[in-house]
């Protein structure tokens, strides 16, 4: 019997769709069959893979035949309607949608923090908010060092973490802004080119938004640590790709500069860039197109007793969501 | 004898020193003779002022024979060279640059929070920090109210603040980026087209720069408060104009947020724009060539037991420099 599996991506034309099969063909994911799926709208359209052309699929509730794992990046609502179905086939899904991620049943997986909880699943994985996976890349080896408590974060978040559409609203207001035509807003509800947006989806009862409470209630299920509080700011910046999230933490334990660079050094997919004397730390640029995590400006805190702050960034659209699901693919 | 004063602009031809006149003027400031003063590269422009034009000089040690009062915005060199100057020809300096803020003889003054001070001047007053100065307008009313202790707070200051050569950058790389051309870095050390850059001014011993620990030591000053601990990342981000900062700050007293907007929008200089249902938040865009600082995303902090987080915004050419200084000339 072979290896090779027959996998599945919907909503393969997406941004982190596309961006799921190059991490498919660089990391040569042991594929047999690949079906493509996406809204009819996109059918017929056709996505070169291993050199081939692939057409896309309309996603139907009977895609799933055959199907032994199916990667989803196509919106809540589209992976609450067809992951059961995929589920029902056979297949097991591994979901980039923020639908069942708070759901006991289902693991919510960095494979390089809490790859054991794979095991845990029912059919379905679930893949955590970017900006909490770039966050926790940074600081979960600080965790298994120090003990962390508490996190304060405020985010610069990507336009592509709202999909090729925040790109193309970007792009458009610049270039209306450089030659004085009428400045359209579609995606963000105000300005993005040239300002900053202190929102990030939906605004909830407590004064927070959707995707800043993500850090506390994804970030307790991937740490198993239940007390863990994290207080966010999630702002828009006009940034094309990758997330930076500045970060402030306590810890249970004494810190220590030099070996908070140690830990997070030693770390699978996180790589240091600190050295403040040489001008070293990163930006999004430098993290763009790779799959490791990056972090700078570690320093003690001023206000924490056991406090440590630094500065991460990561590309979301890798392994803020295509990345992490494919090495959550690779575990199963 | 006339109320009207000769005052003097040292750094006239600055982003921050135009502003200056403008403010003067939309403010009818009692001039009864005005001297603009700036390099000898810049000597022999004229700029206008209330209909005239007024030919800028250079500055000099002699520059100050019957000024009254001297506004310098010319970085701290010059400050430090000809305040010395100014003081002994009679003139009382108000300095924007950070060469005399932390000297114990030298009153750090904004206006609407600490006017007293002004008092205690021989001869020169200090203006804070830009950062340091938008943050407090939001942050003193809620210090009166429930008593701060510590702020961890997070900056996206905009490119003029680095002058306007900061804003001649920017919008080079944009142009360049658009039509392929080579991107040029002359004032930031990395490209701020689509990216941001944490780090604004030089790095400490501590691992922090130099314009982040102003918040904590200008803050304390300003405040009266020896014990106020602030823990910032200050980062650069593509915007022209209005710094924004992410503050979460805990209180010795409880919190509670209805009040907390209550005593902002009861402060003079700083305004609420908080309605998180409605979606109503400031972005840089509303606060750009405004007098007020504005307030938005005020919520109860979710890490520190009396804790507050919000989000302020403020033109930092107005508020954070020029207007800053124009008001503490007032208050002579």
């Amino acid at each position: 019997m072979s290896n090779e599996k027959h996998l599945a991506v919907a909503g393969a034309t997406g941004a982190v769709g596309i961006e799921m099969l190059k991490c498919l063909e660089e990391r040569n994911f042991p594929i047999g069959e690949l079906t493509l799926l996406a809204s009819s709208r996109s059918a017929g359209r056709k996505l070169s893979f291993r050199g081939s052309e692939v057409e896309v699929q309309e996603l139907t509730p009977d895609s799933f035949r055959g199907v032994d794992l199916a990667l989803f990046s196509a919106g809540s609502g589209i992976s609450r309607e067809f992951a059961p179905h995929a589920v029902e086939a056979g297949a097991v899904v591994v979901d980039n949608s923020s639908a069942f991620r708070m759901d006991d049943e289902v693991p919510l997986v960095v494979p390089e923090i809490n790859p054991e909880d794979v095991a845990l699943q029912h059919g379905v994985i679930a893949n955590p908010n970017c900006t909490t996976i770039i966050t926790l890349m940074g600081l979960q080896p600080l965790h298994a060092e120090f003990g962390v408590e508490q996190v304060i974060a405020s985010s610069y978040q990507a336009v592509s973490g709202s999909g090729a559409q925040g790109i193309v609203e970007l792009e458009g207001q610049i270039k209306a802004i450089a030659g004085d035509g009428e400045v359209e807003k579609k995606i963000y509800p105000h300005q993005i080119a040239h300002n900053v947006i202190p929102q990030v989806d939906a605004f909830l009862e407590n004064g927070y938004t959707k995707e800043e409470m993500k850090m506390q209630n994804e970030g307790r299920k991937i740490l198993h640590a239940p007390d863990f509080t994290a207080s966010v700011t999630c702002v828009r910046v006009p940034v094309y790709r990758s997330h930076s999230v500045a970060v402030t933490a306590s810890f249970r334990k004494p810190v220590d500069v030099e070996r908070a660079r140690e830990v997070i050094d030693a770390a699978p997919g996180v790589r240091v860039m600190d050295d403040p004397a040489a001008g070293l730390y990163p930006t999004p640029l430098d993290a763009t197109d790779g799959d490791d995590c990056l972090v700078g400006r570690i320093r003690k805190d001023l206000v924490f007793e056991n406090g440590l702050s630094f500065w991460v960034v990561g590309d979301q659209v890798r392994k803020g969501a295509a990345l992490n699901a494919v090495q959550i693919a690779e575990l199963l």
